[in-house]
Protein backbone atom coordinates (compact mmCIF):
# COMPACT_ATOMS: atom_id res chain seq x y z
CA UNK A 1 0.00 0.00 0.00
CA UNK A 2 1.44 3.27 -1.11
CA UNK A 3 0.97 5.77 1.51
CA UNK A 4 1.36 9.53 2.40
CA UNK A 5 1.82 11.02 5.72
CA UNK A 6 1.17 14.35 6.46
CA UNK A 7 2.95 15.29 9.92
CA UNK A 8 6.49 14.89 10.96
CA UNK A 9 5.79 14.76 14.61
CA UNK A 10 5.43 12.09 17.43
CA UNK A 11 2.16 10.45 16.39
CA UNK A 12 3.48 10.91 12.14
CA UNK A 13 6.46 9.18 13.15
CA UNK A 14 5.60 6.16 15.19
CA UNK A 15 2.53 5.49 12.73
CA UNK A 16 4.64 5.84 9.70
CA UNK A 17 7.23 3.37 11.13
CA UNK A 18 4.82 0.86 12.07
CA UNK A 19 2.97 1.00 8.90
CA UNK A 20 6.06 0.69 6.95
CA UNK A 21 7.36 -2.05 9.37
CA UNK A 22 4.07 -4.36 8.11
CA UNK A 23 4.80 -3.75 4.18
CA UNK A 24 3.70 -0.54 3.37
CA UNK A 25 5.48 1.92 1.31
CA UNK A 26 5.72 5.33 2.67
CA UNK A 27 5.73 7.20 -0.49
CA UNK A 28 6.02 11.18 1.11
CA UNK A 29 6.20 12.95 4.27
CA UNK A 30 4.59 16.64 4.30
CA UNK A 31 5.95 18.98 6.78
CA UNK A 32 5.43 22.90 6.78
CA UNK A 33 9.22 22.79 7.96
CA UNK A 34 11.42 20.95 4.89
CA UNK A 35 13.59 19.93 7.47
CA UNK A 36 11.28 18.31 9.70
CA UNK A 37 10.39 16.39 7.16
CA UNK A 38 13.48 15.13 5.23
CA UNK A 39 14.30 13.89 9.15
CA UNK A 40 11.07 11.54 8.78
CA UNK A 41 11.45 11.05 5.38
CA UNK A 42 15.13 9.68 5.39
CA UNK A 43 14.31 6.80 7.87
CA UNK A 44 11.66 5.74 5.74
CA UNK A 45 13.04 6.14 2.08
CA UNK A 46 10.07 8.64 1.30
CA UNK A 47 9.89 11.95 -0.65
CA UNK A 48 10.15 15.21 1.79
CA UNK A 49 7.73 17.77 0.75
CA UNK A 50 6.57 21.32 2.23
CA UNK A 51 3.76 22.37 -0.68
CA UNK A 52 0.56 20.70 -1.07
CA UNK A 53 0.70 21.28 -4.12
CA UNK A 54 3.60 18.32 -4.47
CA UNK A 55 1.11 15.86 -2.91
CA UNK A 56 1.23 12.55 -4.48
CA UNK A 57 -2.71 12.16 -6.36
CA UNK A 58 -1.80 8.53 -6.59
CA UNK A 59 -1.43 6.92 -2.70
CA UNK A 60 -3.74 4.59 -1.40
CA UNK A 61 -3.75 5.64 1.86
CA UNK A 62 -3.65 10.18 3.34
CA UNK A 63 -2.48 9.83 7.14
CA UNK A 64 -3.15 12.94 8.64
CA UNK A 65 -0.82 12.73 11.98
CA UNK A 66 -1.54 16.45 12.96
CA UNK A 67 -2.66 18.81 16.23
CA UNK A 68 -6.36 19.46 16.07
CA UNK A 69 -6.59 22.98 14.92
CA UNK A 70 -3.93 21.99 12.10
CA UNK A 71 -6.26 19.63 10.85
CA UNK A 72 -8.73 21.68 10.17
CA UNK A 73 -6.70 24.11 8.43
CA UNK A 74 -5.31 21.41 6.05
CA UNK A 75 -8.48 19.88 4.80
CA UNK A 76 -9.38 23.03 3.80
CA UNK A 77 -6.16 23.52 1.58
CA UNK A 78 -5.61 19.64 0.05
CA UNK A 79 -7.82 17.69 -2.53
CA UNK A 80 -6.70 14.10 -3.02
CA UNK A 81 -7.93 12.71 -6.07
CA UNK A 82 -8.19 9.19 -5.04
CA UNK A 83 -7.46 6.70 -2.07
CA UNK A 84 -8.47 6.82 1.75
CA UNK A 85 -8.37 9.73 3.99
CA UNK A 86 -7.65 9.40 7.59
CA UNK A 87 -6.70 11.66 10.98
CA UNK A 88 -5.09 10.22 14.25
CA UNK A 89 -6.98 13.06 16.23
CA UNK A 90 -8.78 11.20 19.41
CA UNK A 91 -11.11 14.30 19.97
CA UNK A 92 -12.34 15.87 16.29
CA UNK A 93 -14.98 13.38 14.58
CA UNK A 94 -14.47 11.38 11.37
CA UNK A 95 -16.69 13.50 9.18
CA UNK A 96 -14.29 16.85 9.30
CA UNK A 97 -12.92 14.62 6.39
CA UNK A 98 -16.21 14.50 4.19
CA UNK A 99 -14.97 17.06 2.42
CA UNK A 100 -11.86 15.26 0.96
CA UNK A 101 -13.15 11.86 -0.11
CA UNK A 102 -15.73 9.36 0.17
CA UNK A 103 -13.50 6.81 1.93
CA UNK A 104 -12.24 8.09 5.26
CA UNK A 105 -11.86 6.80 8.46
CA UNK A 106 -9.89 7.70 11.73
CA UNK A 107 -6.67 5.81 12.71
CA UNK A 108 -5.89 6.65 16.91
CA UNK A 109 -4.16 5.03 19.73
CA UNK A 110 -4.73 6.42 23.28
CA UNK A 111 -1.05 5.96 24.02
CA UNK A 112 1.48 8.90 24.47
CA UNK A 113 4.22 8.47 21.21
CA UNK A 114 7.77 10.06 21.92
CA UNK A 115 9.63 10.00 18.57
CA UNK A 116 13.17 9.20 20.17
CA UNK A 117 11.55 5.67 22.15
CA UNK A 118 11.42 2.71 20.74
CA UNK A 119 8.16 1.51 20.88
CA UNK A 120 6.62 -2.18 20.56
CA UNK A 121 3.97 -2.11 17.84
CA UNK A 122 2.35 -5.14 18.69
CA UNK A 123 1.21 -3.72 22.14
CA UNK A 124 -0.10 -0.17 20.98
CA UNK A 125 -4.25 0.09 21.31
CA UNK A 126 -5.49 0.81 17.68
CA UNK A 127 -9.31 2.47 17.69
CA UNK A 128 -10.54 2.37 14.07
CA UNK A 129 -13.50 4.24 12.33
CA UNK A 130 -13.93 4.20 9.02
CA UNK A 131 -17.01 5.65 6.44
CA UNK A 132 -17.57 2.14 5.20
CA UNK A 133 -16.85 -1.82 6.05
CA UNK A 134 -14.94 -2.05 3.12
CA UNK A 135 -12.47 0.94 4.08
CA UNK A 136 -12.42 -0.71 8.07
CA UNK A 137 -11.12 -3.87 6.74
CA UNK A 138 -8.56 -2.28 4.43
CA UNK A 139 -7.71 -0.31 7.51
CA UNK A 140 -7.51 -3.22 9.74
CA UNK A 141 -5.67 -5.06 7.24
CA UNK A 142 -3.28 -1.96 7.32
CA UNK A 143 -2.60 -2.24 11.21
CA UNK A 144 -3.12 -5.69 12.43
CA UNK A 145 0.19 -7.12 11.30
CA UNK A 146 1.45 -4.04 13.43
CA UNK A 147 -0.84 -4.61 16.45
CA UNK A 148 -3.00 -6.95 18.38
CA UNK A 149 -5.04 -4.58 20.26
CA UNK A 150 -7.61 -3.47 17.50
CA UNK A 151 -10.90 -1.78 18.23
CA UNK A 152 -13.91 -0.52 16.59
CA UNK A 153 -14.79 2.91 17.99
CA UNK A 154 -17.37 5.73 16.77
CA UNK A 155 -16.61 9.11 16.95
CA UNK A 156 -18.64 9.72 19.81
CA UNK A 157 -16.95 6.88 21.85
CA UNK A 158 -13.71 8.21 21.09
CA UNK A 159 -13.64 11.72 22.52
CA UNK A 160 -14.89 10.58 25.70
CA UNK A 161 -12.01 8.09 25.65
CA UNK A 162 -9.48 11.06 24.60
CA UNK A 163 -11.16 12.24 27.90
CA UNK A 164 -10.53 9.58 29.92
CA UNK A 165 -7.06 9.41 28.54
CA UNK A 166 -6.61 12.74 29.60
CA UNK A 167 -7.40 11.86 33.10
CA UNK A 168 -5.42 8.28 33.55
CA UNK A 169 -2.38 10.13 31.77
CA UNK A 170 -1.97 13.52 31.78
CA UNK A 171 -3.73 14.05 35.40
CA UNK A 172 -2.14 11.49 37.10
CA UNK A 173 1.21 12.80 35.68
CA UNK A 174 0.52 16.02 37.33
CA UNK A 175 -0.59 14.22 41.01
CA UNK A 176 2.80 12.35 40.37
CA UNK A 177 4.56 15.23 40.09
CA UNK A 178 2.58 16.69 43.08
CA UNK A 179 4.15 13.78 45.02
CA UNK A 180 7.57 14.10 43.56
CA UNK A 181 7.47 17.23 44.77
CA UNK A 182 6.24 16.90 48.31
CA UNK A 183 9.37 14.42 48.16
CA UNK A 184 11.58 16.82 47.07
CA UNK A 185 10.75 19.40 49.85
CA UNK A 186 11.77 17.23 52.23
CA UNK A 187 15.06 16.00 50.94
CA UNK A 188 13.49 12.48 50.33
CA UNK A 189 14.41 10.71 46.86
CA UNK A 190 11.42 10.45 45.10
CA UNK A 191 12.91 6.78 43.75
CA UNK A 192 11.23 5.13 47.31
CA UNK A 193 7.78 5.95 45.74
CA UNK A 194 8.35 4.15 42.12
CA UNK A 195 7.00 0.33 43.30
CA UNK A 196 3.71 2.02 44.83
CA UNK A 197 3.36 4.25 41.25
CA UNK A 198 3.51 0.80 39.35
CA UNK A 199 1.55 -1.27 42.07
CA UNK A 200 -1.30 1.48 41.49
CA UNK A 201 -1.14 0.71 37.79
CA UNK A 202 -0.71 -2.62 38.01
CA UNK A 203 -4.21 -2.79 39.97
CA UNK A 204 -5.74 -0.59 37.38
CA UNK A 205 -6.26 -4.06 35.76
CA UNK A 206 -7.89 -5.80 38.50
CA UNK A 207 -11.46 -4.58 38.15
CA UNK A 208 -13.40 -2.01 39.50
CA UNK A 209 -11.36 0.66 40.94
CA UNK A 210 -13.69 2.17 42.82
CA UNK A 211 -13.65 -1.38 45.13
CA UNK A 212 -10.37 -1.23 45.14
CA UNK A 213 -9.48 2.07 46.41
CA UNK A 214 -7.54 1.95 49.22
CA UNK A 215 -6.25 5.36 52.08
CA UNK A 216 -7.28 7.48 54.42
CA UNK A 217 -10.42 8.89 52.32
CA UNK A 218 -11.68 5.74 51.71
CA UNK A 219 -10.92 4.73 55.36
CA UNK A 220 -12.48 7.92 56.60
CA UNK A 221 -9.22 8.15 58.89
CA UNK A 222 -9.96 11.56 60.40
CA UNK A 223 -7.37 12.03 61.87
CA UNK A 224 -4.77 11.44 59.64
CA UNK A 225 -6.60 13.30 57.25
CA UNK A 226 -6.34 16.26 59.21
CA UNK A 227 -2.33 15.42 59.76
CA UNK A 228 -2.14 16.01 56.14
CA UNK A 229 -4.21 18.78 55.93
CA UNK A 230 -1.95 20.41 58.58
CA UNK A 231 0.99 19.46 56.48
CA UNK A 232 -0.43 21.22 53.57
CA UNK A 233 -1.31 24.22 55.34
CA UNK A 234 1.16 26.58 53.88
CA UNK A 235 0.33 25.38 50.35
CA UNK A 236 -2.94 26.11 49.22
CA UNK A 237 -2.48 24.86 45.46
CA UNK A 238 -1.76 21.09 47.02
CA UNK A 239 -4.34 21.79 49.95
CA UNK A 240 -7.18 22.17 47.45
CA UNK A 241 -5.97 19.19 44.91
CA UNK A 242 -5.87 16.97 48.54
CA UNK A 243 -9.64 18.01 49.79
CA UNK A 244 -11.05 17.62 46.17
CA UNK A 245 -9.65 14.36 45.83
CA UNK A 246 -10.42 13.28 49.05
CA UNK A 247 -14.30 14.26 48.74
CA UNK A 248 -14.47 12.22 45.51
CA UNK A 249 -12.96 9.42 46.85
CA UNK A 250 -15.46 9.85 49.55
CA UNK A 251 -18.27 10.17 47.71
CA UNK A 252 -17.84 6.95 45.65
CA UNK A 253 -16.86 4.63 48.89
CA UNK A 254 -18.01 6.12 51.99
CA UNK A 255 -21.89 5.87 53.19
CA UNK A 256 -23.05 3.77 50.39
CA UNK B 1 15.77 -12.84 66.87
CA UNK B 2 12.70 -13.62 68.53
CA UNK B 3 10.27 -11.20 67.21
CA UNK B 4 6.38 -10.01 68.63
CA UNK B 5 3.98 -8.98 65.91
CA UNK B 6 1.50 -7.51 67.11
CA UNK B 7 -1.66 -7.08 64.57
CA UNK B 8 -2.86 -9.45 62.05
CA UNK B 9 -3.64 -7.35 59.02
CA UNK B 10 -1.85 -7.08 55.39
CA UNK B 11 1.03 -5.10 56.64
CA UNK B 12 1.76 -7.12 59.83
CA UNK B 13 1.12 -10.20 57.88
CA UNK B 14 3.80 -8.86 55.10
CA UNK B 15 6.46 -8.17 57.49
CA UNK B 16 5.93 -11.44 59.45
CA UNK B 17 6.68 -13.27 56.24
CA UNK B 18 9.43 -11.29 55.04
CA UNK B 19 11.48 -11.41 58.56
CA UNK B 20 10.80 -15.06 58.50
CA UNK B 21 12.07 -15.61 55.37
CA UNK B 22 15.39 -13.92 56.75
CA UNK B 23 15.49 -16.26 59.00
CA UNK B 24 13.98 -14.73 62.07
CA UNK B 25 11.37 -16.65 64.69
CA UNK B 26 8.02 -15.06 64.97
CA UNK B 27 7.32 -16.49 68.69
CA UNK B 28 3.39 -14.81 69.33
CA UNK B 29 1.04 -12.59 67.21
CA UNK B 30 -1.20 -10.87 68.55
CA UNK B 31 -4.78 -9.86 67.24
CA UNK B 32 -8.21 -9.07 69.80
CA UNK B 33 -10.09 -11.10 67.21
CA UNK B 34 -8.31 -14.54 68.24
CA UNK B 35 -9.16 -16.50 64.98
CA UNK B 36 -7.35 -13.54 63.26
CA UNK B 37 -4.02 -14.26 65.07
CA UNK B 38 -4.47 -18.01 64.42
CA UNK B 39 -4.98 -17.22 60.70
CA UNK B 40 -1.53 -15.51 60.72
CA UNK B 41 0.07 -17.52 63.49
CA UNK B 42 -0.40 -20.59 62.06
CA UNK B 43 2.14 -19.80 58.74
CA UNK B 44 4.18 -18.70 60.86
CA UNK B 45 4.59 -21.47 63.49
CA UNK B 46 4.01 -18.88 66.32
CA UNK B 47 1.23 -18.66 69.43
CA UNK B 48 -1.77 -16.85 68.46
CA UNK B 49 -2.66 -14.86 71.27
CA UNK B 50 -5.56 -12.22 72.16
CA UNK B 51 -4.38 -10.77 75.33
CA UNK B 52 -1.94 -8.29 76.26
CA UNK B 53 -1.15 -10.13 79.54
CA UNK B 54 0.16 -13.19 77.31
CA UNK B 55 2.55 -11.30 75.99
CA UNK B 56 6.23 -12.89 75.69
CA UNK B 57 8.43 -10.37 77.62
CA UNK B 58 11.40 -12.08 76.53
CA UNK B 59 11.39 -11.15 72.51
CA UNK B 60 14.01 -9.04 70.77
CA UNK B 61 11.68 -7.13 68.66
CA UNK B 62 8.27 -6.35 68.93
CA UNK B 63 6.34 -4.64 66.42
CA UNK B 64 3.34 -2.91 66.11
CA UNK B 65 1.57 -2.99 62.75
CA UNK B 66 -1.48 -1.89 63.29
CA UNK B 67 -3.62 1.54 62.01
CA UNK B 68 -2.51 4.65 63.57
CA UNK B 69 -5.31 4.77 66.12
CA UNK B 70 -4.92 1.38 67.58
CA UNK B 71 -1.83 2.26 67.89
CA UNK B 72 -2.23 5.26 70.33
CA UNK B 73 -4.24 2.51 72.38
CA UNK B 74 -1.68 -0.63 72.42
CA UNK B 75 0.89 1.57 73.79
CA UNK B 76 -0.91 2.62 77.09
CA UNK B 77 -1.50 -0.52 77.40
CA UNK B 78 1.85 -2.84 76.55
CA UNK B 79 4.54 -3.10 78.96
CA UNK B 80 7.65 -5.21 77.32
CA UNK B 81 10.42 -6.02 80.41
CA UNK B 82 12.85 -5.48 77.07
CA UNK B 83 13.61 -5.82 73.22
CA UNK B 84 13.41 -3.32 70.54
CA UNK B 85 9.53 -1.95 70.08
CA UNK B 86 8.71 -0.49 66.48
CA UNK B 87 5.74 0.69 64.60
CA UNK B 88 5.07 0.28 60.88
CA UNK B 89 2.71 3.64 60.38
CA UNK B 90 3.89 5.98 57.95
CA UNK B 91 2.21 9.26 59.34
CA UNK B 92 2.89 8.57 63.99
CA UNK B 93 6.07 9.88 64.85
CA UNK B 94 8.54 7.09 66.58
CA UNK B 95 8.21 9.20 70.13
CA UNK B 96 4.62 7.31 70.81
CA UNK B 97 6.95 4.14 71.38
CA UNK B 98 9.40 6.12 74.33
CA UNK B 99 7.03 5.13 76.98
CA UNK B 100 7.45 1.69 75.84
CA UNK B 101 11.02 1.25 75.48
CA UNK B 102 14.47 3.02 75.43
CA UNK B 103 15.60 0.98 71.90
CA UNK B 104 12.47 1.94 69.82
CA UNK B 105 12.13 2.78 65.92
CA UNK B 106 10.46 2.53 62.86
CA UNK B 107 10.05 -0.24 59.62
CA UNK B 108 7.37 1.83 57.29
CA UNK B 109 7.60 0.95 53.65
CA UNK B 110 5.17 3.73 51.17
CA UNK B 111 3.93 0.26 49.80
CA UNK B 112 -0.09 -1.71 49.71
CA UNK B 113 -0.14 -4.82 50.73
CA UNK B 114 -2.74 -7.12 50.29
CA UNK B 115 -2.53 -10.02 52.68
CA UNK B 116 -3.32 -12.95 49.85
CA UNK B 117 -1.31 -11.66 47.28
CA UNK B 118 2.54 -12.96 47.03
CA UNK B 119 5.22 -10.21 47.24
CA UNK B 120 8.94 -9.84 46.11
CA UNK B 121 10.42 -8.33 48.98
CA UNK B 122 12.86 -7.72 47.32
CA UNK B 123 11.77 -4.97 45.85
CA UNK B 124 10.33 -3.36 48.74
CA UNK B 125 11.58 -0.06 49.68
CA UNK B 126 11.82 0.37 53.95
CA UNK B 127 12.23 3.40 55.92
CA UNK B 128 14.00 2.62 58.54
CA UNK B 129 14.04 5.56 61.78
CA UNK B 130 15.39 4.18 65.42
CA UNK B 131 16.27 5.80 68.90
CA UNK B 132 19.92 4.99 68.71
CA UNK B 133 22.32 3.88 65.87
CA UNK B 134 22.64 0.28 67.86
CA UNK B 135 19.11 0.30 67.09
CA UNK B 136 19.18 1.08 63.76
CA UNK B 137 22.26 -1.46 62.83
CA UNK B 138 19.66 -4.19 64.64
CA UNK B 139 17.04 -2.99 62.22
CA UNK B 140 19.26 -3.13 59.44
CA UNK B 141 20.07 -6.76 60.22
CA UNK B 142 16.51 -7.44 60.37
CA UNK B 143 15.26 -6.32 56.58
CA UNK B 144 18.60 -5.80 54.87
CA UNK B 145 18.27 -9.57 53.45
CA UNK B 146 14.52 -8.99 52.47
CA UNK B 147 15.07 -5.72 51.08
CA UNK B 148 17.83 -4.17 48.85
CA UNK B 149 15.94 -0.99 49.19
CA UNK B 150 16.32 0.95 52.69
CA UNK B 151 16.46 4.04 53.78
CA UNK B 152 16.94 6.25 56.74
CA UNK B 153 14.06 8.63 57.06
CA UNK B 154 12.84 10.82 60.15
CA UNK B 155 9.73 11.18 61.30
CA UNK B 156 9.71 14.57 60.07
CA UNK B 157 10.32 13.01 56.32
CA UNK B 158 8.35 10.22 56.47
CA UNK B 159 4.90 12.00 57.23
CA UNK B 160 5.34 13.95 54.05
CA UNK B 161 6.45 11.01 52.36
CA UNK B 162 3.49 9.21 53.51
CA UNK B 163 1.00 12.57 52.06
CA UNK B 164 2.85 12.07 49.03
CA UNK B 165 2.36 8.48 48.66
CA UNK B 166 -1.72 9.18 49.17
CA UNK B 167 -1.17 11.26 46.13
CA UNK B 168 0.56 8.76 43.77
CA UNK B 169 -1.09 5.82 45.29
CA UNK B 170 -4.84 6.55 46.42
CA UNK B 171 -5.43 9.59 44.77
CA UNK B 172 -4.15 8.36 40.84
CA UNK B 173 -6.46 5.16 41.72
CA UNK B 174 -9.46 7.44 41.78
CA UNK B 175 -8.20 9.41 38.77
CA UNK B 176 -7.84 5.81 37.56
CA UNK B 177 -11.53 5.12 38.88
CA UNK B 178 -12.76 8.23 36.97
CA UNK B 179 -11.06 7.76 33.85
CA UNK B 180 -12.60 3.72 33.98
CA UNK B 181 -16.13 5.11 34.91
CA UNK B 182 -15.60 7.39 31.51
CA UNK B 183 -15.13 4.35 29.01
CA UNK B 184 -18.08 2.48 31.19
CA UNK B 185 -20.41 5.40 30.32
CA UNK B 186 -19.86 5.27 26.48
CA UNK B 187 -19.48 1.39 26.37
CA UNK B 188 -15.53 1.32 25.71
CA UNK B 189 -13.65 -1.34 27.32
CA UNK B 190 -10.86 0.56 30.03
CA UNK B 191 -8.29 -2.12 28.77
CA UNK B 192 -7.82 0.25 26.01
CA UNK B 193 -6.24 2.49 28.72
CA UNK B 194 -4.06 -0.36 30.50
CA UNK B 195 -0.77 0.75 27.99
CA UNK B 196 -0.82 4.54 28.75
CA UNK B 197 -1.42 3.64 32.23
CA UNK B 198 1.67 1.46 32.19
CA UNK B 199 3.56 4.32 30.12
CA UNK B 200 2.45 7.33 32.57
CA UNK B 201 3.68 4.93 35.67
CA UNK B 202 7.14 4.17 33.60
CA UNK B 203 7.15 7.91 32.85
CA UNK B 204 7.32 8.69 36.76
CA UNK B 205 10.91 7.08 36.59
CA UNK B 206 12.65 9.81 33.84
CA UNK B 207 13.30 12.29 35.70
CA UNK B 208 11.48 16.00 36.65
CA UNK B 209 7.67 15.28 36.08
CA UNK B 210 6.88 18.86 35.50
CA UNK B 211 8.88 19.01 32.44
CA UNK B 212 7.60 15.59 31.13
CA UNK B 213 3.76 16.56 31.38
CA UNK B 214 1.81 16.42 27.98
CA UNK B 215 -1.61 17.17 27.13
CA UNK B 216 -3.90 19.84 26.29
CA UNK B 217 -3.67 21.80 29.33
CA UNK B 218 0.24 21.88 29.20
CA UNK B 219 0.13 22.63 25.46
CA UNK B 220 -2.54 25.50 26.38
CA UNK B 221 -5.42 23.84 23.91
CA UNK B 222 -7.98 25.62 24.46
CA UNK B 223 -10.14 24.11 22.13
CA UNK B 224 -9.65 20.67 23.20
CA UNK B 225 -9.95 22.36 26.68
CA UNK B 226 -13.40 23.66 25.53
CA UNK B 227 -14.44 20.30 24.15
CA UNK B 228 -13.49 18.44 27.13
CA UNK B 229 -15.85 20.67 29.59
CA UNK B 230 -18.37 20.64 27.39
CA UNK B 231 -18.37 16.44 27.56
CA UNK B 232 -18.83 17.18 31.19
CA UNK B 233 -21.31 19.60 31.49
CA UNK B 234 -23.86 17.19 32.89
CA UNK B 235 -21.22 16.47 35.49
CA UNK B 236 -20.21 18.79 37.93
CA UNK B 237 -17.95 16.36 40.26
CA UNK B 238 -15.88 15.36 37.11
CA UNK B 239 -15.62 19.07 35.84
CA UNK B 240 -14.57 20.24 38.82
CA UNK B 241 -11.91 17.76 39.12
CA UNK B 242 -11.08 18.83 35.02
CA UNK B 243 -10.72 22.36 36.46
CA UNK B 244 -8.59 21.69 39.17
CA UNK B 245 -6.64 19.42 37.67
CA UNK B 246 -6.11 22.18 34.33
CA UNK B 247 -5.06 25.11 36.69
CA UNK B 248 -2.77 22.77 38.33
CA UNK B 249 -0.65 21.85 34.88
CA UNK B 250 -0.71 25.39 33.69
CA UNK B 251 0.13 27.03 36.74
CA UNK B 252 3.29 24.57 36.64
CA UNK B 253 3.78 24.25 32.93
CA UNK B 254 3.03 27.72 31.55
CA UNK B 255 3.65 30.92 31.69
CA UNK B 256 7.21 30.63 33.12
Amino acid sequence: MKIVVVGSGNVATHFARAFRASGNDIVQVYSRNIAHAQVLASQLDAQAINRFADLADDAHLYLLAIPDDALYEVVSQISPKQGIVVHTSGSVPMDVLKPLSAKIGVVYSPQTFIKSLEMNYSELPICLEASSSEVLQTLKKLVIPASKNIYDISSEQRRKLHLAAVFVNNFVNALNATGQDLTRENGVPFDILFPIMASTAERAKQGDLWQLQTGPAARGDKQTIANHRKLLSSDPEKLQIYDLMTALIQSHTRCK
